[in-house]
């Protein structure tokens, strides 16, 4: 089951079934409002929204234009990004000289949860200077979970599955991150991709606990890299596991993987501009790749092992957020 | 004007104005049915809100249980915590060894905002080994910042003033420190004070953007602390202006002082052991008062200098989380 939430002038949009080609869609306000709605009640309702899925799938539903739609969650309660691929964290800790992985212990921060763009909305930005970049991940949306709930009950709480643009600007992050107390200005607001899937929906492309696709990245129509979700370190079970030891997590928490990136990044390239420069210090001696000027276009999407992208795609474009600034607008770095 | 939220069984309770005495109160929800829908419309139903004020302090309402009070917003979309009393910031340096503060950025993580807990609401925790410890704070509550703007400009964006329990783990803070991600299993829910001022209504205890009143905080009926919360290196219009640099903050954000810490610790004591335990290794190379036991009472409530306690008190007992595990329920630690 694939789910979208439609713009309708309030906060949280409206709750809309999507087929599984991404082409058509019902209205499931008649069941929940709002995906957030749907959460809070995930176990009444699910069932019934699987039913109305299986109708859509047989042809009901009216066409779907991704760029109507908002984020899955426009907003959410709480956003704990985890960084769950080591070869990341190896390459960041090369560049930044800050050890982060203490230990066997799940790294996660607490994130801006209360506005996620849309997958074609503009990403308003105060200033170049800041070293803008992406960081293209995977994430999941629980339902209620109980604190210290064990990793194989948490597992049962994942409802649904997303692809985020986790923005960041990286000459505030190294800053903030040396402070100890995680990252504030380093962070602004996420993108999500345009469908919420259930796990099951993704047949083997889910699987220990991960999702097992590509994520494509693409910088100003030129791929950037396309590493696998296969390479966390632990599965989201455990980071769900882990985010709920010494807290409820409401129902519509999105827990994220962190960047996805691989041992092999030489062939699968990177899902951020930090960790390419990382490697280009490394192969060198400086980095080359740079950060991300207004105007500059990101695309995200995630590819199956048939070739399909059952995620959409989060296509923006960034530009600044100064009334008057100056904000290149032809798509050009 | 003084605000609450009583207790109606949905998410965010019914919204009520209070006397200035803290004796009586009326439901505004004619006005706007919860904090959070005022804060909404701040700019348009504060003059309404406070015309209804001026009717309760000429002895309008029913007499208030502060103990039927939920939270003045039992959940936030944004909890951002500032460390802004730097006499705290350079005794936890040297317990932990750790330099938080790189420059004259103002220090501020994101915190757990999907529930506040009320002023008399038992604090459920998984363990006693976390050194459990409490934060003593104060904080603000903003309507919606656009993002970028001035000091002068976020002094405007302060609605509401409040007292925080913000609770902590300190076996665990210190290693998650340690990672740059700052804190997600370090803090669990914080607490909110019972009422919810303008700024105004302090009078001449709010003062350069603080609170200017002293936070007392009693451990199982003992005093331990009365800190002074006009020592913060920066005002709330700072922090404000701070956590607004790279995001919108939407209404309804809570701003946190950080704990509560003077120059002259050895007559102000402190709003938390963790402090108290620093300053207890400095003086006689030891730490001697131990982290809280299932069982323990903290109050927290600030006192102005008429000896008055404008926000009520927080006033709570820490019991287990886990069904059937043991939990002293006689108050004593």
């Amino acid at each position: 089951m694939r789910l979208a939430t439609l713009r309708n002038g309030t906060p949280d949009g409206a709750l809309a079934i999507v087929s599984s080609d991404g082409r058509r869609y019902v209205f499931a306000t008649a069941i929940a409002p709002t995906l957030q709605a749907a959460l809070d009640n995930w176990k009444r309702v699910e069932g019934e929204l699987r039913r109305r899925a299986v109708e859509v799938e047989s042809g009901d539903g009216v066409p779907l234009d991704d760029r109507a739609l908002a984020a899955p969650l426009p907003r959410a309660w709480q956003w704990l990004d985890g960084s769950a691929f080591d070869a990341h964290g190896r390459l960041m800790t090369r560049l930044f000289g800050l050890q982060a992985k203490q230990s066997d212990r799940p790294l996660m921060y607490q994130g801006l949860s209360h506005q996620f763009l849309g997958p074609y909305d503009d990403v308003p930005l105060p200033s170049e200077t800041d070293e803008i970049d992406f960081e293209g991940e995977f994430g999941v949306v629980t339902d209620a979970v109980p604190m210290g709930v064990s990793v194989s009950q948490a597992a049962a709480h994942i409802a649904l599955v997303v692809i985020v643009n986790d923005w960041s600007l990286r000459a505030i992050a190294r800053e903030e991150m040396r402070t100890g107390f995680g990252w504030v200005q380093a962070k602004p607001a996420c993108s999500l991709g345009p469908y919420a899937i259930t796990p099951d929906a993704l047949g083997a492309n889910w699987d220990c606990h991960r999702a097992q696709l590509r994520l494509r990245v693409e910088v100003n129509g030129k791929l950037f890299g396309e590493p696998h979700g296969g390479e966390m370190s632990v599965g989201f079970d455990e980071l769900v596991a882990h985010a709920a030891a010494t807290r409820t997590l409401c129902a519509g928490t999105i827990v994220g993987s962190g960047t996805v990136s691989n041992d092999d990044y030489l062939t699968s390239g990177s899902s951020c501009i930090a960790e390419r420069r990382a490697i280009e210090m490394l192969d060198n001696g400086a980095a080359t790749t740079p950060y991300l000027r207004f105007g500059a276009r990101v695309r995200i999407s995630a590819i199956d092992r048939a070739g399909q992208s059952p995620f959409g795609a989060i296509d923006q474009r960034i530009v600044t957020s100064r009334p008057g600034g100056v904000g290149a607008a032809d798509g050009t770095v």
